[in-house]
C-alpha cells in the first residue's frame, strides 16, 4: 500500500488505530480451543468485529513462532484473511528482523512476498545493509525501531554520542542516518508512546514520516499526548493497541468487547483528527 | 548444553567449527528438489557428512521463513534431526530476535522449548528487558550481537559515546552493560571475523565468554587471525562457516565436498588448538 492510500484510509475511517494481534494461545477464550486453528479463529473474529475502526493490523510474530510451524500457519492464514479486505487495511508484520544483506533479503521475501505484509518492523543495530534489502519492494515499508516503549530502551537508545550538536543520542543517530536509506514513502519509525516528551524532538528531525506508536494502554502511554506531540499534516501516526482490545474479554463476547474498546479509541482519534482539521 | 560440555566437545572433536545452515532453496543441488522436503534432505546429508568435524550447527532462520510455514517445518525437522545427536552437537537458532519482555519470552519459548535449540542470537537495541527473558532457561544461551561482520556495522556499532574512558563505542557499551544480565555460562557474543583488530579489545572486557565468529571465508575473515586475537584458555570461540562449506558443490557430491571443506577448517583448528596446548 502506498502513502497516499494509507492517508486516505485514515480519513475514511476517521482513525489511526493499529490493532496488535499478540494472539497468545494461553489468553484466547476457552470456547475457541476446539476450533481447527484457535488462534486464526480468534484473529478472524477480532478482525471481522473491528475492521471498520482500525486502519492497520499488526501480528506480533513471537506469539505465532512460539507454536513453531503450526503457529506460522496461523500467521499465514491471518495474513490471507487480511488480504481479503484488499486495500482497506494496512498490515504490519511485527518481526523486529535485521541481519547481513543476503539474509535480510530473505526476511523481506518472507514477510512481503510470502506473507503479503505491507510493512515489517526492523531492528537497526546492524546498520544500512541490514535495512536496505527491505526497501527494494514497491509499496512496501520498513518500520525501523527508533525509540521503544520498554524500560530497556534506556540502556542504549538514549546513550549520548560524542558527535555534538544535532545528534546527541543513539536513537536520533538511527533516525538521521536511516533517512538516507529511504524516505517518507517507504519508511516509518517505531516511537514508544511512553516517550511523548521525545516525540516533538523526533518531529523536528522527521516532520513527514509516519510513526508507529506502541505502548498506548497496557504500557501506560496517553493517546492525547501522543497526538499533541507527534501528529503532522497527514496525521502521520499509527497508534497501536494490542492487549487492551483483543483481550478485553476472555468469554464468548470477546469480539464484541474488542469492538467496544476499539470504538472508544477510534472516537478519541476522530476527535483529535477533527480538532486538527484533518477530517 | 552447559559450558563444561561444550568445552569437552571442542577438545574431543579438536574443532571449534560451527556450520551455518543458510540452506537457500535456490542453491541446493537440483537432484534434491524432488525430495519431500528438499531443504531438510540437504541439511540431513550435510549434517551426516560433517558432524564429527563440527561442534555446532547454526540454522539461519531467514532461509527458512522465506518459505513460510513450510520453511519452518524444514527448520523444525532439522532441529529434531540434530537432537538425535544428543549432546554431541551444540545448536544455534540464528534468529537475531529481541522485543519487549513479554514478546521476547515467546521468542525464547519458540527457540528453546519448541525447537530445542541450545542458543539463540539476540539483537541488543531494545536493552535489558528484551534480552533477559532468554536467560531464564537452564543450560540455554543468548548470543548477543556485539560487533557484526557486515559493512553496516560501522553505522552504529562504532559510534563513539560521550562516556569517556572504559566504554568509548556502542558495541563496547553493549558488552559491558549486558555482562550484568548474564555470565560466561549463559551468554556469548557475536563478533565478526572481519573485525580481528577489535577482538583483543573485546577479550580485555570479556576474557572468559565464548564468542561466535561469523565472516570467516565468504566474508573475508582469517581463521588464524581470529584465533590469535580471540582465543582464551577454554578456546572460547565458535567460528562459523556457511556458504563455503554447504555450497562447496552444487552437484551429487555436495555432502562429500562439504566434508572436504569442513575437514580443511577442522585441521587448521586442530593445529591452532595444539599450538595453544588446549588439546
Amino acid at each position: 500500500m502506498d502513502r497516499k492510500k494509507l492517508i486516505q484510509l485514515i480519513r475514511e475511517k476517521k482513525s489511526f488505530l493499529c490493532i496488535g494481534l499478540d494472539s497468545d494461545m494461553d489468553k484466547i477464550p476457552g470456547h475457541l480451543l476446539g476450533a481447527e486453528d484457535p488462534v486464526f479463529e480468534f484473529n478472524r473474529q477480532i478482525i471481522e468485529a473491528t475492521h471498520d475502526l482500525a486502519v492497520a493490523y499488526k501480528p506480533n510474530l513471537a506469539f505465532y513462532e512460539c507454536r513453531g510451524s503450526a503457529g506460522w500457519q496461523s500467521f499465514e492464514k491471518t495474513m490471507a484473511f487480511l488480504a481479503t479486505f484488499k486495500e482497506a487495511v494496512f498490515t504490519i508484520a511485527d518481526a523486529k528482523r535485521g541481519d547481513i544483506g543476503n539474509t535480510s533479503e530473505q526476511y523481506a521475501r518472507a514477510f512481503f512476498d510470502q506473507a503479503g505484509a505491507d510493512a515489517v518492523t526492523v531492528a537497526p543495530y546492524m546498520g544500512s545493509d541490514s535495512v536496505k534489502p527491505f526497501l527494494k519492494f514497491e509499496d512496501k515499508w520498513v518500520i525501523l525501531l527508533a525509540l521503544t516503549s520498554n524500560e530497556g530502551s534506556k540502556d542504549f537508545q538514549f546513550l549520548q554520542l560524542r558527535e555534538t550538536g544535532s545528534e546527541p543520542c543513539l536513537y536520533e543517530s538511527v533516525i538521521r542516518k536511516s533517512m538516507a536509506w529511504g524516505g517518507p514513502d517507504n519508511m516509518m519509525y517505531v516511537v514508544g508512546a511512553t516517550r511523548a516528551e521525545a516525540l516533538e524532538n523526533i518531529r523536528r528531525i522527521i516532520p513527514e514520516h509516519f510513526l508507529l506508536i506502541p505502548g498506548v494502554g497496557a504500557q501506560g502511554g496517553s493517546l492525547k499526548e501522543v497526538a499533541m506531540h507527534g501528529m503532522n499534516k497527514d496525521c502521520g501516526l499509527l497508534v497501536n493497541s494490542s492487549r487492551n482490545i483483543i483481550f478485553a474479554s476472555g468469554e464468548h463476547d470477546f469480539a464484541l468487547k474488542a469492538r467496544e474498546q476499539a470504538l472508544l479509541m477510534q472516537e478519541e482519534m476522530k476527535q483529535v483528527l477533527e480538532t486538527r482539521r484533518l477530517i
